[in-house]
């Protein structure tokens, strides 16, 4: 079993069972507002996983009724020796969210966000990396920068992946608010719910259906589709091959194809 | 009139009817699952017909109720002379379905889908290079590759391609199934139908459409809409500008122009 | 305040008003079709404010009851020295409109685009590059090129940046015609209204919504959106921290982070 401490995080908290891993943003005081400490312990936890098969889900949530506010406005303003030296605190606060989103985007394992309350800033970037989104109705999802003066600067890219141009643009340059029901319309979220338990069906029902998919073809087959506009269509067609004849004869392939043709469950499935 | 025989085909029937090209994919018992034979003749027909403007529609359908369950698994066990064989006739026999979908997506006619039944695997892949989807509310979409333990290798590329990362990603990594209405408000099909004569219906009315369209022009616009994202902008639009001239001052160009400002149809139309 | 004069403009009618301009197409004779001179107009407006943040958002609509039928046709016959010049004029009439729709879509102001009646072709291409579109449910759009014998030849890499390859190359291929609703859900607009009482309201909203927003941060947002997929992705999220170190600690930022710790508006907000 991966050997993950509670004791070695002070800004998360972590939850094994069963190869899901649940995180939950835990600044509750702050709306699970970013600050360095908790982008650092997101980072470093998904960087820890990114080789094990073990664990097949990643559940990302905020405790006491809020995904997350965005980045800690209050972290960015300290006190520094120097103008240059103010600059570049900034730049690599700022930057880190780019770093820990882009880790959270490629984990091999199936991110499943749960999205309640404040969705805003960074968290919404954050949501716009999941593999499947849950939302509740009530959740709020904004993008409120330019209405402080600053930008949605780490945020953006992964909006527009996420939606595309056309309603990423909206969004920002009007610093709208959307609810739950919306944002599955703009393919934010994928599921919407509208009672705490009605979120924790749709959750154990995506973990359930997790489990019926073999976790290397899982990580291969979001490695491929993270691919598709970055390496040329031929390229990526001949890898696809590459990765195929590799999943078909590896031990996951011989065992799916014959659970297949002996109508029983593979080994993974529960 | 082009020169197409049924008698050349094992796998697909074939129709041609005032322009329009009926491909059948026929393999019954395995509800249109496709082997080797099978997308070896699917490619080499449009292949056949790339240079065509006689040809102006191609209806891609399955036989008895099924559009086409994928690739046919069985097919892949084949025996070989060694492993090293065997990896190569598996690379080979799932980079097909790639080259297939390609030149499906090239194709210069409008490629209607109409999509009943079983909508899987390689059968969802090329549902995604259609111009015009046409489904069966009672369609079923999936990737249940991972299910099996192998990985939708030159199928995931073009969902990416048609609906966009978010949803490829959760459709691929949980191996859900979908029905007709999803798959439309998902963006993989344009029109849903309820009975076997209303999706009749909504196909003449496309049939219909694409004749009062020109068949040049159509290649043109077709061909420039698929180099978006893989051209840089300004030099697609010169391009593009080039078309537009020729477009203009070509035989469909003056009549159409003629015709427009005459107040009658052009002669391209019915 | 910006120098912007009526008598400077034949075909379109200008409107300054507290930071908004409101640009009218007015060629009403011709559904607001554009011809040369039009679209040499908008393009150059848009260029003589493109570094004014005093003006914060342009409204882009179109006199007496439609918004734009497309490019004038009557004007791609006019009389020519030999068929080579006419082919040149030809050229560079289609190329102008596509450099008029960049222009527009990289301008650092919120553009808002009110679509009623027709929306078609380079109408259609104009309307693709808002951020803000609002529409009459009874507007109808559409890229009617090909149903001539032409092409969509400027608007058609705008049109599927906008709604993606999958709705754009049946909307083309088929010239089909479709109304408010359709294009709200299809992604081409963003609200969608039943009369001009609620129209106007909608406009006033989304206009008040921009005050919110600090123009700096609006302009520095908008191009980083706009380098998605054209700036690797790495590249873009280092000089996205840039422009948020910038915008962070120029007088936009430090005036919009103390007035968020003191709980007031800050002095861009109306």
């Amino acid at each position: 079993m991966l050997n993950i401490k509670q004791q070695d995080y002070q800004e998360i908290l972590i939850a094994q069972n069963n190869g899901v891993l649940t995180i939950t943003l835990n600044r509750p005081h702050k709306k699970n507002a970013m600050n360095l400490a908790l982008v650092n312990e997101v980072t470093g936890l998904f960087a820890s996983i990114s080789d094990s098969s073990e664990i097949r889900a990643v559940v990302l949530r905020g405790s006491e009724g809020n995904f997350c506010a965005g980045g800690d406005i209050s972290d960015m303003h300290k006190d520094a020796a120097s103008e240059e030296q103010r600059h570049k605190t900034v730049w690599e606060f700022n930057r880190s969210f780019g770093r820990m989103i882009t880790q959270v985007n490629h984990a091999p394992q199936v991110v499943v966000s749960v999205l309640e309350g404040a969705v805003l800033g960074g968290g919404f970037g954050l949501a716009c990396v999941s593999d499947v989104a849950i939302a509740d109705a009530n959740a709020a999802f904004s993008m409120p920068e330019t209405g402080l003066g600053i930008i949605p600067a780490q945020i953006a890219p992964f909006v527009v992946a996420r939606i595309g141009l056309t309603h990423a643009r909206r969004l920002a340059l009007l610093g709208e608010r959307i609810g739950g029901e919306e944002a599955k319309t703009l393919g934010i979220v994928h599921f919407v719910c509208h009672s705490a338990t009605e979120l924790q069906e749709q959750l154990d029902r995506v973990v359930k259906q997790v489990r019926r998919c073999a976790p290397k073809a899982n990580a291969a087959t979001k490695a491929l589709m993270l691919k598709v506009g970055q390496v040329e269509l031929e390229s990526l067609l001949d890898e696809a091959a590459d990765a195929f004849t590799q999943s078909l004869t590896n031990d996951e392939g011989q065992e799916g194809t014959q659970a297949f043709l002996q109508k029983r469950k593979p080994n993974w499935s529960e």
